[in-house]
């Protein structure tokens, strides 16, 4: 648990090392991955433009190159992932540890803030969040908002869930609204009912987690938005991380605060 | 001075203002404008997420269009500038009070973040605002440190530069770190050496500021950057605001800190 995470990129690199990546390089911020062909970057650079919240890009990699500057030095977003998922025409087509063989000229990698960043904050501030508590994967929800159309984009937002107790919720959205790259401040905070989410009890995507007496639901915009909107529009080619398999980078949590 | 936003863009419109836009619609965000066509609004688009400081994105037009949702309804940005500047092949070959005439079906819209925003936040705060209180533009100035590219544009960051009572600068960093959609907080503060700027008494664009003794200069990203290295890379066709004369939008400058 205390590998760096250029070290956990090298083991990932050299096929040591496929796993989820929650845990690993504790305070780094871990990102969100899609590949998509040129022609659809720019409606995808647009939809992040006007969605800041579910959609915040990290880093944009030139068409064709796997090298990042801000996030990672000396590092390939095809080869440094524990584990890929392969899309075509919307179709999952195939789960890799390498992508390398995929790589094209006109390629363009998107790496996409990950509210990982935030709960550690939060846990930190004294907020309990409690699909960590419960060792489950956060509960996430389809709802009734729809985000801002960008070019062939469109859809709901999808949000996730943490259940915070009525003392809390304050520090919850202090914590958050100082982390705009990571989605930022909750979005909805109360009745579910009122963004279409008709039993907190069934998420749409991730675990169920126990809200005890005194605690109030918060919403935050969640990245699978961004996923969803795009398998939606079924792109002929895409490349993704796999559920919690994510690209683990040089950058502090913290650092996101203030850049 | 009393004017609501809507009401100054129907005068604008109608052709009974075209003048400078400053002190009016007091706590309204003003916004730069950029006009490309949709072959050069990847690479400027990307070259806005890579450097939000320099470049915060407030909306982004469909191609064709010349309506916002977000900054104001029932506008036209078209129409609803005081004074625009045609470019053709970086060479500035008009200025008009109206550009509806060379709307195209490709055209692409950029409303750019504004220190005006930032400004009044810190009269508010108590920090003075030199440049206002001796009736100037504010100095800015060419660094020689690099943007960072994005297809065919790069070029040096220019920063915006005010004075600070030593005992000020505190609040002037926090009041600004809280407006990310504004340029956020001051890059530098102190030596203008260390940027490149040989004299801080010459400014490459803007107006010379007294400073005081006891004040320290300090420097925040200034939105004549995109504007700088667009017109570098000599694009065959762009619209841009006059210099002074900006978009007046509906969204006030605090909800800037909370979207």
């Amino acid at each position: 648990m205390e590998m760096k995470p250029a070290q956990l990129r090298q083991e990932i690199r050299t096929g040591n090392f496929s796993g989820p990546t929650a845990g690993y390089c504790d305070g780094y911020a871990q990102a969100n991955l899609v590949i998509l062909p040129k022609k659809y970057a720019y409606d995808f650079l647009l939809f992040a433009q006007r969605n800041p919240r579910s959609c915040p890009l990290l880093e944009v990699t030139d068409a064709g190159s796997g090298e990042l500057t801000y996030l990672a030095e000396n590092t390939d977003i095809y080869t440094d992932i524990p584990k890929y998922r392969v899309y075509e025409n919307g179709v999952l087509t195939g789960e890799f540890t390498d992508v390398s063989h995929l790589k094209r000229s006109d390629l363009v990698g998107f790496l996409i803030g990950c509210s990982f960043s935030f709960e550690s904050e939060l846990i930190e501030a004294g907020v309990p969040v409690r699909h960590i508590e419960e060792g489950k994967n956060v509960p996430m929800y389809l709802t009734n908002v729809p985000c801002k159309e960008a070019g062939i984009f469109s859809g709901n937002l999808v949000v996730s869930m943490r259940p915070v107790p009525y003392d809390k919720i304050s520090t919850s959205v202090s914590v958050t609204a100082g982390m705009s790259r990571v989605h930022g401040a909750p979005l909805f905070i109360g009745d579910p009912v009122k963004i279409g989410i008709s039993d907190i009890n069934k998420p749409d995507f991730g675990d169920r987690v126990t809200i005890e007496p005194g605690e109030v639901p918060v919403f935050w915009a969640c990245g699978v938005t961004p996923q969803a909107v795009l398998m939606k529009s079924c792109p002929d080619f895409a490349i993704t991380h796999a559920p919690g398999h994510m690209f683990v980078s040089d950058v502090k949590n913290v650092q996101l605060k203030f850049e």
